[in-house]
């Protein structure tokens, strides 16, 4: 294990009271895959250190993404101005219907570049064929949180075999992935299937990653259907008593607000703005989840809603959304959009402890973020520049677990060229749609 | 002058309706400052030609960035959070006390880099000391629109003083840039003022650039004021009767869009969106504005409000937030986004005849976008990728009025590192804030 120090970046460390905070000019010391100093630069390294300079970059906890459905960048652009119903009906659900286990690994590659280069260190994965996916990550060099998506149409016995796929890749990839129940949502699963999907979480020590009130209209028709909100029936099947992310809550209620505040320690919701947009979704709402203490984290969602697996821009529409939403340009200023996505994504995924900060004793996952362009100049205020004028494409190191898997935006780990051959091969085939070969129906 | 060939390329041609249409495999030929053919890439390539090969590149119409204060780019970062007020009086108004004619050359041509580097080929710029701005486009050899901003607080020899810059450099720089009268806003320049503005413009044949019911805050107090919107102001002092391009429209009300609607002809909104989001503004209602054919464009404003100068932002946002506030995916679909980044930009300039399309006879300012990034791929759909995923940096050349001022994002026309370091000079001195300072009061 090769130790490292990143010398003379300036660095988002932990404030007072451990919101992140800018630092100039600092060394950032990793031995083995942890942070153990973060220090002015003046010092004389330590002799064995590898040194990256890092002079005008900016250090950056790894990003986070809380909720995606990576190999769907084999989709991408297949869906596009259409609402939701038909999105699934019509699109998504037909499109599935053509995916193989090879297709998921290249497409779970592809995403996995394109999170790679745009600084993503962690995703939080919730798809099919998930062996698949798990193999793309060990190859990528990057961390994971896998649940593999299924809906009770299926019958309980996927329970079983998705379970054994948690229990398999659980602490995977030297400790890089972990592994949850991941059922669709609580219009595709019927409640004793949510039931069984929190034995096994319960049986195996796991959480659950899940749909849940996607937008108003999903509340609405659980309301009339069954007189509980989704979130009620999160509660009522015993979801909420395990550790769950729930993505996107643009249709919680001030009461569904009130209960999921009952289990903030250990339940997070996933927050993908442009997703919400472009499907006319609404907005989580964010503030009010931030008073009752519950974690909010940023997320793309599958890049056939979003069409990028990019949370630099998750987080610049996310702070710009909610001021436009409340009327109010003070709503959600940088500090706050900063520790979301930096502290709050850790929270949801239950990694708070060791992820999203740049301190002594976190797993080195961190970026380094050039601030040289145009676009940035001059840098009057960094974090300002982090959340409304960086780009993907200003991200030019990329260090998971204490290792660089980019470096000058050169990948180390994934071969490129070879994964943009491999997916190219299976586009045509992807691309066909046969309405009656959808693996699902949407009908809240 | 060079004739050359873009060879190979995927571009975005007017289709039957002259809308801009994705063909593929297209080869531009441009001779002096036009477009002179643009057919399937399989025929030989006349010899004089330089050949630029493009293969997978997406070539676009140059694009139009319809209202921006570029040299506040200097001030980049330095009022964020703030409600429009204080915005106005406690950051923007006191921070442009700092400015001088060589912080202005500077700050021009660093938003000139960020604008080429990001595809933007012209710019309608509404600032200061605008000698130095057309100083700038002259050396950067981008196209500009340029008008010099006045309050009426300041006098009418102002007027006469911007005047003599409007005719000094229409038809400046080879015929790339064109001006204008800017008086600033109905809520800064009294009708006298206005008036004046309108009778300049018309003995020198020109238009105006001007800020009008930029929310409904504006308007509403413009009609407690004066029982008159902004828009009826700008009918009622002449303004409407020349050629206008009025930033930002977030106040119109339908009465409005009827006025206006009568002057579709000479008459363009620039809009904003990032500004909007920001500041909480509201947003300008583009599909009514389309709907009574008022030429609407895509515009950044000032790097203070947003913060960066990149039109393929401008694009992104104001499709995903047309569809949001409409609570409709279906509406702004992908040809219509790229119609009014287009023909609707060049429109709204009036020079619809000549820039906005790639067709024969049109101005040679041409952009070349990489579509092989991660982020684009599979290329099921590179018209959503344009709007969806293209990001500033995937532009690789850029061709105006038939010159290459940027070839696989090398600068050939600026001195990038020159640029930052005078700009740098003046860093320190542009932050100082003394509120006593301020060149204007914004109490709409």
């Amino acid at each position: 294990m090769t130790n490292t120090l990143l010398r003379n970046c300036h660095a988002l460390v932990p404030g007072e009271r451990g919101e992140p905070t800018l630092a100039r000019n600092q060394d950032i010391v990793v031995r083995g895959n942890r942070i153990t100093a973060i220090r002015p630069t003046s010092q004389a390294p330590e002799p064995d250190l590898d040194i990256i300079e890092a002079h005008q970059q900016l250090a950056v906890p790894g990003l986070i993404n809380t909720h995606s459905h990576v190999p769907m960048v084999l989709f991408r652009g297949l869906a596009e101005d259409v609402p939701i119903e038909r999105w699934f009906n019509e699109f998504i659900w037909p499109l599935e219907s053509n995916l193989s286990e090879e297709a998921v690994y290249w497409g779970m590659q592809l995403g996995l570049i394109e999170m790679i280069e745009g600084g993503v260190t962690t995703v939080a994965d919730h798809y099919f064929f998930m062996d698949q996916a798990a193999r793309a990550v060990q190859d990528a060099g990057t961390r994971a949180h896998l649940g593999w998506a299924v809906f009770s149409s299926r019958g309980h016995q996927v329970l079983d075999e998705t379970a054994d796929f948690a229990q398999r890749w659980n602490g995977g990839a030297d400790g890089r992935i972990t592994t949850c129940m991941a059922p669709h949502a609580p219009y595709t699963c019927d409640d004793g299937f949510l039931r069984a999907s929190v034995e096994h979480a319960k049986r195996l020590g796991l959480g659950i990653h899940i749909h849940a009130a996607e937008d108003m209209n999903q509340t609405r028709a659980s309301l009339e259907r069954r007189n509980m909100t989704p979130i009620q029936v999160l509660e009522d099947t015993g979801v909420l008593s395990v550790p769950t992310i729930i993505a996107h809550g643009c249709g919680l209620l001030p009461e569904d607000i009130e209960r999921l505040s009952r289990y903030r320690d250990h339940v997070g919701i996933a927050h993908a703005p442009k997703t919400y947009l472009k499907l006319a979704m609404g907005l989580t709402p964010i503030p009010a989840l931030r008073r009752a203490g519950i974690p909010v984290g940023l997320a793309t969602d599958g890049a056939v809603s979003n069409n990028t697996l990019d949370i630099l821009e998750s987080l610049r529409l996310m702070a710009l959304l909610q001021k436009h939403d409340a009327s109010n340009p003070e709503v959600l200023p940088i500090p706050e959009a900063l520790d979301i996505a930096t502290r709050g994504s850790a929270a949801v995924l239950g990694m708070g402890d060791r992820l999203g900060q740049l301190a002594p004793g976190f797993l080195a996952d961190i970026i380094l973020v050039d601030t040289r362009g145009a676009h940035w100049q001059p840098p009057h205020n960094l974090a300002a520049g982090l959340v409304y004028s960086a780009r993907a494409s200003d991200v030019l190191t990329v260090m998971v677990d204490g290792r660089v898997i980019m470096r000058d935006r050169r990948l180390l780990t994934l071969d490129k060229a070879r994964v943009l051959a491999e997916v190219a091969r299976h586009m045509e085939h992807l691309a066909r749609r046969v309405p009656e070969a959808r693996i699902q129906v949407y009908e809240p």
